[in-house]
């Protein structure tokens, strides 16, 4: 077999995908309503053609025959074999009946929970989470290598080469560390006036500002698009065709504002992906949670800096025509950062949300160890919120009913989140030693910032392995220290408290 | 072979033609600028899994086996068997070498077609225009069949069953008749005002008016969409996803609403045609001409009446906020009929429009009568918009060059356009005869309109030829007298011409 025969038929898997992508695209945002069920046929039927291929002849073929002729491969050749056998052996290692029988559970769950949902009460849930948490089990059986624990075959779904022993310690660093945090901000702070924040911005108000902001960013709108959607989200279509979706509330502009920043980090990576891995499984993200470690940067790092938002604030009251003439900087920033215990992941703030993971990944890796029931969970759930966020749910739906995850039956992502934080606050503190971050987001030119992330991490694609990745960008393995300082100065600041 | 195997086949075919078609419509509609090599790419990768089905082993064999077990198939396996043939028959007809040089050629004549534009100079374009018609004569050789004339095979590509015997009588009547009615028109019409048709109305108050008169005359958004173009059209992805594309003029109203209601014409076709067909080529428009005969009701037969902008224009007066309020409705109605000789076929008037196809008509026939040397066309050309129209085009761009389609070898498609306007007059005396338009048209409730319609035309989609579909409408063959009745209606009441 050739390279360039391998090579066509990666390309041709790759044409299929953004023949899909463009469909889900469509679908989130403008098919008419009534158009899903045609759509979903065909979706199936080009998602069947690009299966059929990766799990194909042709892929069987390359991998025995460059498994014995690695030289006879370019390194692009190589990577992309790596990264093709990953999934091919991840498929055949499953017995077909038990991947069926997992779809339909999932399937099933998916339709409990949503049932559980209304009732607020997980009883209706449990018996699809107990099947699905089974199911998860026996694939991990046929998936786990000598060394790993189960759930660290679960974590490296999502993260290659992340641990659970890893995880253990940055966890509990992290956890300890913000719990600290939080009391000092209790008892020592000023909390900022919010009160503003509610007042009417128009969609075409947000977009107008926040457009301008993610061009300065770096996102790049001849290649790229901005339509709305009612969950966000960033998809790479190709390299000249990377599309960002947002939704917007007129009464709370940090919705739209702050979401579309949070998508630019991821298109602005997916935009900036060497061109030479184009149409092979190697010009995609090099893990969810260094995708994640990108929109966190924009959102989290560059978005809560002081020095970000004194530059454009002026522009903001001027896109809001008026609306914030009497409100000053200083407190339009620190309404920005205020900090609140609260229940439901998707709308904690950037200092609580890391804890909400962190009860996740905890109770995950429980239910893996068999150190707890399913019927224990809500249990266990509520009292690690009361014990972590000083709150404890008053139902299930504001408990552990709230994400969809274990209905898909997707354990060991949560953690995706937090790392895709703590990455990023490391990605800023070597980013400092070369550049004077707050000087360039004073400027009219952040370019140098998007540079910096596009030598370091974006060009790479999925050509390294996010540890070797983040190793080579900053020096080290992954640090927690990082985010902790990076969240003691932000709040510390906000809620000026000196020490 | 089995029925349901052959249908499963065409199934197949038609869930690629539905991606191709969302690849298309989002090209035209908003695509990132640079994406366009990339999408490509992955429509002609597409379109080629397409025709290998269409020409492929499992039609020759449907071909073959129900040619001769015509029963074992259903009415609607019988219908599109007979569709399928045609086309098969017409790719194996011509050898491949023939196609490839044809579809060479015709990409050059567009790039030389538009060479000579900007240069105004049809010289530029004779060699590749000479070549596209020595091409096009050569697959003639190969498709024409006994009774046929060269120009008959060209019309039966857009038009089945359509005869240049029929067309020149039915297209000297049109003509003589028009002549005649402008010469009327000219010596004791009364010409309406028309300048403030240039008053400013935004894209928004535009749409939000023509978007109501579409629903009213009954394009369903929910199972289709509205989206900005550079050059409209309608298309019909699949029975519950329709979409319309419009563009937009501030300073032209026009433009923007009956361009929106001509599309709509489209769009209500391929949403009413039989769920029944739905995954066969039976669900589709009967012909180019009855498309266009919707379109055209919709714009030049309804759009045309006073009794639908009396009901109209206090709704278009409030989306104009204030603009429109000194024009009295009478003002406002006769402006839209207001009719001018022009050069340009895409800006002629609804009277003068249909002069402009029978020049096309006359000289296409000429040049496949060889009749004409490449050389003479432009003379011809201008020769013929003397006579016929009463002005000379100063230039080729403004006559000869105007049009795409020779670029494109797309020989015997311009007639559709006035089948089409033949058509629809034909069709409103027939409905005349069971509905009172007028009174619906001033009524909340146009459905009688849209429903009288799918019941004589859309709903048959593919599964008649039009001239059957025409016949079994209207009782009888196409006939161009109700054409030039209507125009008399219209514009001698315009004009304030009695006789």
């Amino acid at each position: 077999m050739k390279e360039q025969e391998f090579l066509a038929e990666l390309k041709e898997m790759d044409l299929l995908q953004q023949a899909l992508g463009i469909l889900e695209w469509d679908t989130q945002t403008g098919m008419p309503e009534e158009a899903s069920n045609y759509r979903a046929e065909v979706s199936s039927f080009l998602y069947g053609k690009y299966f059929a291929k990766k799990i194909g002849p042709k892929m069987t073929e390359a991998i025995d025959y460059f498994g014995q002729h690695p030289d006879e491969l370019s390194e692009i050749g190589k990577i992309a074999l790596t990264l093709v056998k990953e999934e091919y052996d991840r498929q055949y290692a499953v017995p077909n009946e038990l991947m069926i029988e997992y779809s339909k559970a999932t399937a099933d769950a998916h339709y409990a929970w949503q049932k559980a949902r209304k009732r607020k009460d997980f009883s209706l849930f449990y018996g699809a989470l107990k099947e699905n948490i089974r199911l998860t089990k026996e694939l991990i059986s046929y998936w786990k290598k000598d060394e790993e624990t189960d759930y660290d075959v679960l974590l490296n779904l999502y993260e290659p080469n992340m641990t659970t022993k890893t995880l253990d310690e940055v966890f509990s660093t992290v956890r300890d560390g913000i719990i600290k945090l939080r009391e000092k901000i209790e008892t020592r702070g000023t909390k900022p006036r919010t009160d503003f924040l509610s007042r009417e911005m128009s969609k075409e108000q947000q977009r107008k500002f926040v457009i301008k902001v993610v061009e300065d960013l770096g996102f790049d709108l001849d290649r790229g698009r901005v339509d709305d959607t009612v969950h966000p989200f960033a998809t790479g279509i190709n390299h000249q065709d990377v599309r960002l979706t947002n939704r917007w509330n007129k009464k709370d502009l940090t919705t739209g504002i702050m979401g579309l920043i949070h998508e630019a980090g991821h298109g602005i990576y997916e935009q900036n992906i060497s061109e030479k891995f184009e149409y092979t499984p190697i010009h995609e993200g090099a893990s969810m949670g260094v995708h994640e470690s990108q929109s966190l940067f924009n959102e989290l790092v560059i978005g809560s800096r002081r020095s970000f938002w004194q530059k454009q604030y002026p522009y903001l009251q001027k896109c809001a025509q008026g609306i914030f003439d009497d409100i000053s900087f200083e407190d339009f920033y620190a309404s920005l950062k205020q900090t609140q215990a609260s229940l439901i992941r998707i709308e904690a703030d950037s200092l609580t949300y890391i804890l909400h993971i962190i009860i996740r990944y905890e109770i995950e890796k429980m239910i893996f160890n068999e150190e707890v029931t399913v019927e224990e969970l809500p249990q266990v759930w509520n009292d690690k919120y009361e014990q972590y966020l000083g709150i404890r749910p008053q139902d299930d739906l504001e408990g552990i009913l709230q994400d969809v995850h274990w209905s898909a039956a997707e354990f060991g992502y949560f953690p995706s989140y937090a790392l895709g934080y703590m990455y990023a606050c490391q990605l800023y503190y070597a980013m400092k030693k070369e550049i004077d971050v707050d000087k360039v987001l004073g400027s009219d030119d952040y370019s140098p910032i998007r540079k910096w992330l596009t030598r370091n991490i974006h060009q790479y694609g999925a050509a390294k392995k996010p540890n070797q990745l983040i190793y080579d960008a900053t020096g080290e393995a992954l640090n927690p220290q990082y985010l902790l300082e990076y969240l003691q100065e932000i709040y510390f600041s906000v809620y000026q408290i000196n020490e």
